[in-house]
C-alpha cells in the first residue's frame, strides 16, 4: 500500500498488478503521476492504482506545479523571508545583529523551507519561518508593554527552535534524525548558537549565556521538557509567545478545516475540547 | 498583638500596657497614630506601642497622608481611568461599548480603588484596574495580529474579574466576602453580566453568551477553576493575557523587591524558581 | 451510512440503492420502518437496507410503539413523579418547599424525561429522574444519620443538575445546546435558580446563597469542574451522594449488561476495572 | 519541655528546677498531677512547672477520673459496645454472623477502647469503634436502597480497619507498632481474617474471599495504599462510607472546635478548604 | 474466529464450512494441526482454515513438538533450575535457607514453567524463573556493594512474585485467576509466606517480618500497588532490582523483535519511547 | 546571626558586642576561631559569641586541622582517585579511554573534592567522585549481567554529572554559579564534552553521539529535568544506577545519623518515609 500526498491532505493508493515493476518506478519523496480510480473501503476513501511512475520535467507543460503537491504555509516564503530581515535589522545591538544575520544567511536554505513540526502545528513546508515571525511579532508587542528588551525577544524568536533545522529531516516528508531523537532540537540549537558565537567573539558573554538559557527554557518548564525554567522575565515572555502561537495555530487551523456539521467543531485531541464556529459557518 | 501596615509592608506591634483602655481608641483597618520603639524577636522586627490612637482631621496638618498607608498601584489612579474610558471607547460594537460603559459608571467607586487580589499579584489599592488595562493592552494588540475580534477581548478584559469587586471586600486590609467563598469570582461575574444585560437588551443574546463564556473560561482550564475550557480564540486571548499579566507582575515585582545578595534573587514559591537580576543591581 | 437504534442498542446500516429517493423519506430522530437483511462486516454486524421509511400512524396497529425503540429508565415515569412530588412535600422550610414545587412545576415537561447525561450515566428517558431521586433517598438518610439539615439535602438533589435541562437537548438523541457547551449545567442551574428565585422572595437571601452554592460545588472540587469546593455538611454531603449514585449505576448496569465469559465482566474503561459478576450468573 | 493533655487538648511545660529529682518521678503516658503557672512564649500559652508526680490512689477522692485526661468519643463506649451487638445479630447468614461474633469477643479489650487512627479522624479513646457503627449504619441504609448484600456490607464496616488493633499501640497515646509500620492495617487484617475463619470452617470459601477482597480494596484504589480496586457492589459501598466518615467527621469536628472569628472556619489542612460555620456561632 | 498462537506470535483464522463440525474436534489452549491458506484482511494476514483437528500422539512422528507452540524462555528451564538451587545454597542463614528450599519444592511444578505476567515482560513460559534468576544476580551484585544483608535480598528475589503462582492460571494460555484479580499476588505471597512459616519455626520472627515487607513493598510506593513504601536497605534494593529487570526485558525484547526500518525501533507503548537499534540491525 | 559549620553540622551563632569590629575580621567561607557560650533558644541551641577571628597559620600548631571542619566524603580521596584510574584503563575501547583519561586529567583539581549536591546526597567535600566510582561499580555488574557495553556504561558514569564542576561553585560552602542556574549541569555537562571531543577525534561521531545522549537523559524523562528520555540500554541503565546509588546513599545516611528514639528513624522529607533501625542499634 502506497500513501499519496498533496496539498490537500493524504490517501490510501493500493496497486494489484504489475507490482514488481512499479516498485522500480518511483522511490518514496517523489513526485508521481498517478492513474487510477477511487473506491471505498472500511469508510475510508481509497485509490486503487492502474499507473504510477515519477513526474518528469515534461509535466510541467501540462500543469505540473510542486507547489500543488505540498502542504505549505499559506504566507508566499519570499515575504516572509524579507519580513525576517527587516525584524533582524531593528535588532539595536550591534554585535546581536550581526550573530543573528549571520545564523540566518548560515541556514537560509533550510529556514525557507522547514516545517516546525512533524505534527501538531505549522507542520507544513515554511511552518518553522511563519511561526518564528508570529513570535517576534507577538513577543515584541508584549515585550514593549513592559519594559523589557525587545533585542532579546527579536533573538529568542529567531533561536528557540532552530535546532529544529538539524532535529527534523524534511523532504516533502518530514522526520526525526538521529540526533532529533538522541539530543533532541533544544540541545541541538545551543550547540548551533555555541558553534556561530564563535565567530561573533563581541557578543558579550553574559548577554551569551542569556541567549543559550532562552532557548534551553522555551518549553517553559521541566515536565514540558525545558531542563531549566524561565529565570529572566524576556525568557519567560518567549516562552509565553510560543506557546500561544502554537496552540493559536491549532484553534485556527482546526476552526478552518472542521468539516462537521452543528455549531461546534469536532473534539481536538491534543487541545481536549471542542471549538465554536464563526455563526455565518453554522448556517 | 496588631499588625500594623502602611505602604511599604507589615509589621508586628504589641502592646504591653493599658491594653483594656487601648482596645477601645480604634477599629480594626483604620488609620492610627503610634508611638513606641522597636524590638527583635525571634529574628523579626516587631515594634513595642507605648501609645496608640485613631488618626483625627489635624493628624493632616502635621504630615498624615491617606496614600502613605496604603500599598497602591505606581499608576495614578485617575490615569488609569482615563485610559480605561479610551479603551472603552474604541469598541465599535454600539450596543457593546454601551454595556460596558454602563457597567463601569455602576462600578466606578469600587472598580477605581479594588485590588485584583488578596496575594500573588496586584494585591494593592487599584491593583485590579491596573490589571485590567494591561490585559486590554496585551490583549488588543494578540487580537490584532490574528485577526481576532477586538471588541470581543476588550470587553472580556473588562468582565473577567469583575466578580472580584463582590468576592472581596476592601477596607485598607482585603478578605474575602461570604459570596466570595461560596459563590467564588468567577460566578459572581456572570451574575453581574446578567443583571446589566437587563439594561442593554441590544446586545445579542449570541454575543452575551459568549462574554458569559469568556468570564466562566477565563482560567484556562478546569484544573485551573473554570468550570468550562475556552472555546473561542478570543476567550483563548483572554486566558492567556490574564496569566500572562499575573505572572509578569509577580516576575517583575520579585526582582524589584528581592533584598538577597548575588545574581539571583530569593526563590519565589509561586514561580517555583529563583529569577536573574539584572546585572548593574548585582553589583 | 445510518445508525439505528432501538431500546437493546445501537447499528450500522447501509443503504445501497435509491439513496437519493431514500434520503427524502425521513429525518435524524424520526421512528422509521426499516427492511433489510443483516450483515457482518469487519466483525460487526451492520444491517443492508432494502426499504425505510418513517413510520405512520397505522404502524402503530401493527405493534409499533415508542417505547420500544427508546432506551428509557426501568422506573415508570409516572411512579417516580409521584415519588418527587412527596419528597417534595417532606420539606419542612415553607418558602424552600414552595420554591421547589415551582421549579418542579415550571420544568415538568423535561423534567419527566430528561437523561442526566449523552454518555456515562443514567444516559436514558428519564434518567435525570431516576438519579435525582435516588440521591435524594441516600442524601435523606446520611443527613439524618449525621443530624444534618434534611431540607438543604433534598433541594440540593433536586438543583444540582438542572442546568442539564439546558445544557442537553433530547430528542430521542442526546447532544449538547450550544449554552451547553459555552456554560455548562453547573452555571446554567445557578442562573436557573436565581430566575426562579425572584418568584420566592420570602426564601432568606443566606439560604438562597446556600443553595447557589451547593449547585456549584456538586462535583467535589475544582479539579472535577466544580469552581468552589463544598464548604457546609450538606454541599458535601450532596456532592458525595451524587458521586455514589452515579458510580453504582454503572456497576451495576455494567454486571448486569456485561455478555463475557467467566467470572468477571469485561474491563470498565470510566471505572477503571473490571467487576465480579454474582455467582449464578458465572455458571 | 513536657507535653501535657487532658480532654481539652495538648499544652507545652517546662522544668525549670530540680530536673533531675523530676524525672524519676513518673514515665510517659501516665496521669500526673501538676502544679504551676501560665506563661505566653512565642505566641502559645504553656505551662511552667513547680510541681509535678504521677496520680495516686488517694487523687479519686479529691476529684481526679481519668475519663478527664484522654480524649475519647462522645459516645458512652457501653453504648456503642450494645449497638455492634445488635448489628451483628441483625446479620442473616448463620456461619458469617458466627465469624463476627467470634472477632469481636477475642478483640473486645481492644476493640472498645482503640482510636481510629493517630491523627486526622477519630483519633481518640474509642474512635474506632464509634467508627465502625457510623460504617454500618450509613452503609446498611445504602445497601438497602441498592438492594445490595447488606450481610456482606456489615461484615465489612467491622473487619475493614480490623488491623489498627495490631498496627497500632494505645495507651493514652497513640503509636504506631513495628508490624503497624512494615506491614500495615490493610494487610494485618487481613491475616487476623484469615486467622479467624480457621475456627469458622462453615463460612464458604468464595464469601471468605470477599471478605478479604473488602478489608483489602476499602481505601478505594492503588493511589490511596489499596493493592487492589472495589471489584464488587458491596465493596464499593464500603470504601464510599468509610470514605464519607472519615471526612464527616473532620468537618463537623473542626466546625466545633474553631475558634476564629467570622463566618468561616480557619484553613482545614486536610480538606484543603475553609468551612461555612452555622448562622448563630458566628454572631 | 480462531486464534492461533505458536512461538512466534498469533494469527487470526477463519472457518467457512462445516464450522459446527470443527467445533467438537478441540477446546481451546489444546494443541491442533491445520490445514488452510493465508489471506490478507484489513491489512493483516489471516488464515482461512480448511481442516483442523486436536494433536495426536502419531504427530510426533512427523515432527510434531510443544516447545514449538508455546513462547517460552530463552534459557532451558532445567539450567535455571540447577541455578536457582545455588543461589538457595549460598544463603548463609541456616533457618531462612530451609524455609526457601522448602517453597522451592512445594512449588516446583508451577515455578518450573510459570510466566511472569499476562502481558508487558517475561510473559511466557518460565519467564517468572528468570525474571527471579535475574534478580537474584542484579540484587546479590548490589547488595554486596553496599554491605547489605545479602541472604534477604536472595529471599526476597524468590518471594516478591510467589503471589503470581496463584494469582494467574497457565495453561498455554495466561489468564488471572478470582482470587488473582481479588487479592492481588502481593497480599496472595505473603499468604503462602505465611503458611510456609508455620513449618520453620526457627525462622526469627523479626526475619519473618522483613520477609512479608519486603513482599508487600516491592513495587515501591503506594502509587505502583504497593501498601506499604520499602523501608529497609534491602527492601529498596529488591524493588529496584525488579523494576530495572522488568524494564531491561522489555527493551532487550523490542529491540530484538523490530521489524520497522530505519535506526529506531517503533514507539514502545509502556516504555514510551523510541529505541536506537545497534548499528548492524540498522544497515 | 553568622551559621558556623564543622565536620558534625551547622550552628547559629550570635554576636551582640563589637559587631562593627567583628565586621571586618573574616569573609564568608574562611575558616575562623571562636570563643563563646552555648545557649538554647527556640528549641534550639545556638553559640553566643565572644571573640571571632580568622585561622592563622599558628593554629595548626595547636590543632587545628581543615578536614575536621569540612563535612566529607568517608572514602580517602586518594584511594578513590586511584580507583578512578583503574576503571578508566579498564575501558576497551582505544579512544573512549583517551577521551576519558584526557577529561579527568584536565579537570583533576575539581574532581578530587567537588560534591556532588549542595543538598540531597553526597553533598559534601569528594561527595561526586564517590558518587562516580559507586555507578561505575554498580553500572559495570548490571552491564555484564545483560551483555551490555560496560565501556559505555563507565564512559556513562564519568561524564553523566560532570557538568557538576561548574554548576556548582564550592569553596568550603556549596552554591550554584551563574551559568549552573541558567544553563544546568545536564547541559554544560554536554558542552564541557564536546569542547574535550575536538582533541580525541578519533572517537567515532556515533559513540560521540550516544555519549551525549547518556548525559542528556540521566534523569530518566522530561519530568525529571532530562530533556531525552534513554533510548539505549546503556543509558536506561546509567540513569537507573545514578537513582539507586542517590537514593542508597539517602537512606543509609540517614539511618545511621538518626538520633531519635525507637526502631524507626525520623520521617525522611525526600524519601517520604520512615527507615527501620537495625535490631542492634535500636536497643
Amino acid at each position: 500500500m502506497l500513501v499519496l500526498q498533496d496539498v490537500s491532505g493524504e490517501i490510501d493508493a493500493k496497486v494489484f498488478q504489475d507490482v514488481d515493476t512499479l516498485d522500480r518506478e518511483f522511490e518514496v519523496g517523489e513526485f508521481v503521476a498517478v492513474q487510477g480510480k477511487g473506491n471505498v473501503f472500511n469508510g475510508r476513501t481509497e485509490l486503487i492504482i492502474d499507473r504510477i511512475r515519477r513526474v518528469i520535467p515534461d509535466d510541467g507543460a501540462v500543469g505540473f506545479r510542486e507547489e500543488d503537491c505540498v502542504p505549505a504555509s499559506p504566507r508566499p516564503v519570499d515575504e516572509m523571508w524579507t519580513e525576517l530581515q527587516e525584524r533582524i535589522r531593528s535588532v539595536q545591538s550591534e554585535p546581536l545583529r550581526a550573530l543573528l544575520s549571520g545564523l540566518v544567511t548560515e541556514w537560509e536554505s533550510r529556514l525557507r523551507i522547514w516545517p516546525a513540526a512533524r505534527q501538531v502545528h505549522h507542520a507544513y513546508r515554511s511552518g518553522l519561518l511563519e511561526h518564528i515571525l508570529k513570535i517576534m511579532e507577538i513577543g515584541s508587542l508584549i515585550a514593549e508593554a513592559y519594559g523589557l528588551r525587545r533585542d532579546m525577544v527579536i533573538a529568542g524568536a529567531l533561536l528557540h527552535d532552530i535546532g529544529k533545522l538539524q532535529e527534523l529531516s524534511y523532504e516533502v516528508a518530514t522526520d526525526y534524525t538521529v540526533e532529533g531523537n538522541l539530543i533532541g532540537h533544544i540541545v541541538i540549537g545551543t550547540t548551533m548558537l555555541r558553534e556561530a558565537l564563535v565567530h561573533y567573539p563581541e557578543v558579550p558573554p553574559a548577554m551569551a549565556m542569556e541567549l543559550e538559557h532562552m532557548i534551553l527554557s522555551h518549553h517553559g518548564g521541566k515536565a514540558l521538557g525545558s531542563p531549566v525554567t524561565p529565570m529572566t522575565p524576556e525568557a519567560f515572555v518567549l516562552a509565553a509567545a510560543d506557546d500561544l502561537d502554537a496552540k493559536m495555530h491549532q484553534i485556527r487551523r482546526h476552526i478552518a478545516t472542521d468539516t462537521s456539521g452543528g455549531r461546534f467543531t469536532a473534539y481536538h485531541r491534543y487541545l481536549e475540547r471542542v471549538l465554536l464556529k464563526p455563526e455565518d459557518e453554522g448556517t
